[in-house]
């Protein structure tokens, strides 16, 4: 028989959605059902005639609910939702499994499946197609880097023209992940000067074969062994001290060091915001209730500071590129189907160096041992082939 | 005696300054004294210290006003200021003369010197350091790209990552002329598809030298003598189901067909904004209280259409780009300066071929034959020289 999967329409304000039509086209013609809860994806500009014609069915949303074997989602959805998901099901998506393991748990107990795609390895290389971190943070670079030009008074590239020549703009990013080299990326191509910073030093070649300056720190956090080390104080102030004035030379500061789950480092200090010129804009991607790379930014607020600079709260850039960050999530998951599902029905290993890690619970477990290191649970056992190949090491 | 210029504080929504700190420090090298209305740089984040560091004193309207050889401003101020004004001074700015040309012939009465920048002959070379009009419109081209790209819910460049790759977008620009050709280069810079639009075949190459596609009519406007010749009615709807058509397959459409104090041509129908694809985002410079270039839309509102597409009314962009407009302006209103201001003072003659246009009115008198006409006033009589050369041809 074949396998449904529904999705289902994002709390207000959240303009993605979790399959495009496109995929749905893709899942149809594997056999797959697909229902879409009625307008699911009309905030990223997918009618919900463009999921007729991709083979879905459009339905409310308790049917969607009811009749999926899958339930595809971008963010967690409300308790109401969960606690109607029973035996059986899978719901797969960005459920912050770290943040509030609590409503996890609640999905073991009633033997739900939960595939949390923050949990994902990020090193492993056959789970890159199902990285949605990684395609969201991609998506939120390229969109920062627009938020910043686009707020700025002043051109990004050079011109020149009969009443004169303008200078470039001198963009900053600070953070050289994904998202820090798609902003890079991105405001190179807009003509302006750009300087990508980031205390490890290992990404200084990204960041030049992207055609941007590469700053770190002149103080080396590397230790003994490879493991760096802690900074003294006097280390930490010459630290900030130098990247005050990188950010008081800038135009446009963009922030990209977001730790999900946990309160974002202060890469921006007071000092910092105080120090650079009136129209100076920061974008930062970390903004959140908990604080963000800046200081004083709030998420989806344009703070306008004393010396008139801006502080733009950036979190929610994927939404605002919501076509385009739907597809590519939308990718993602479909990439994670092609995984789990066989001729069989669907298969998850828990042993499996990708789902052992993906897979919140399973068969009413916590499966994950980041999540379960989380609940205070012990670490489940290693699966008996690794623990062979361990005790024959030793 | 040092000649005073002054600039006020524009109305509310207007960013923009007539002076720039860098102009003020040029000219106050030059021995003139400038006077500068509190406040008036501060939305284009020019703070009134960077007007003192550049020589100049910050004062009131009225002393402004007053004390002034010289104003300079950038839209026409309202009647309180222009009343304010006596014989012997001269306002140079957007003056707007050949929309209400009532206010101009205020001026006239009380034999104040006015220069309209919206006058200034476009074909004379050494204009083109002065062409306000052109450097505004270089501001907007390249913002109404930035305006684009940001309010689009996809990529602009094509984007090949481990989701997939996600296609380039394709941008349509109506109209060649400065804005139209700065939004082609802003959104190729971008990475999009781009094409420019425009019946007139003659901007084919500048067009295509950016790297954009020229599109334009199979119905040839060309008529005998190299005179444009009426269009037949059945051509007029050929010529228009080619553009719905070009339209239909772009996401971002920007038009840029502006005609200063007249009512702009409707390049979009109502057909061709039912036709697009939801996510379309038309961005239309020419949006005014007349009417634009896109139907329905508003100046300074973003309309969502029924088919989900926005029409963005965006005929305030060098306002919103307002420090590197203001720079461009500034330097407009130098190079003015620059030409009537001589050791003995302000010369201004009427039979320039620069100045005989741009200026409005003069010793009580209106100049410019555009505004005469306007005004239903007879042609002045031509320079002695200028008919002696006439006379020897015939």
């Amino acid at each position: 028989m074949a396998i449904t999967i529904a999705t289902l329409k994002e709390a207000d304000g959240e303009n993605r959605v979790a399959l495009s039509p496109d995929v749905v086209a893709r899942l149809t013609k594997k056999d797959f059902e697909v229902l879409i809860e009625k307008g699911s994806g009309v905030a990223a500009f997918f009618p919900d005639q463009a999921y007729i014609d991709a083979g879905a069915k459009i339905v409310d949303r308790d049917t969607a609910i009811k009749d999926a074997k899958i339930v595809a989602v971008v963010n967690r959805p409300d308790e109401a939702v969960l606690t109607k998901l029973t035996s059986g099901q899978l719901i797969i998506g960005l459920l912050s499994a770290l943040v509030q393991p609590d409503k996890i748990q609640l999905l073991a107990e009633n033997k739900v499946t939960a595939l949390s795609l923050e949990l994902l390895p990020r090193t492993v290389s056959r789970a890159q197609s199902m990285d949605a971190l990684s395609s969201q943070a991609s998506v939120a670079g390229y969109k920062a880097a627009l938020v910043g030009a686009d707020n700025f008074k002043r051109y990004l590239p050079m011109m020149i023209t009969a009443a004169g020549t303008a200078k470039p703009a001198k963009v900053l990013v600070l953070g050289t992940g994904v998202a820090g080299l798609q902003a890079i990326g991105t405001s190179k191509r807009l003509g302006a000067i750009v300087s990508g910073y980031d205390v490890r030093p290992d990404s200084r070649g990204e960041v030049e074969s992207l055609g941007a300056n590469f700053l770190t720190s002149s103080v080396s956090a590397a230790g003994e062994g490879g493991y760096a080390r802690q900074l003294s104080a006097e280390e930490q102030q010459q630290q900030q001290d130098e990247l005050t004035e990188f950010i008081r030379q800038s135009d446009i500061i963009i922030t990209t060091a977001q730790v999900p789950g946990r309160k974002p480092p202060l890469l921006v200090t007071e000092t910092a915001v105080n120090a650079v010129k009136p129209g100076t804009i920061f974008v930062d991607l970390a903004a959140s209730a908990l604080g963000g790379n800046v200081f004083g930014s709030e998420p989806s607020q344009t703070i306008i500071t004393e010396g008139n600079a801006q502080i733009i709260g950036a979190q929610d850039m994927p939404s605002q590129l919501a076509t385009a960050a739907s597809e590519m999530y939308a990718k993602n998951i479909q990439a994670i189907i092609t995984d789990i599902v066989h001729e069989d029905g669907i298969t998850i290993d828990p042993d499996d160096d990708v789902l052992g890690e993906l897979t919140a619970t399973f068969e009413g477990e916590i499966i994950s041992n980041r999540l379960r290191q989380t609940l205070e649970l012990p670490a489940r056992p290693k699966p008996a082939a690794e623990e062979a190949a361990e005790n024959k090491e030793a």
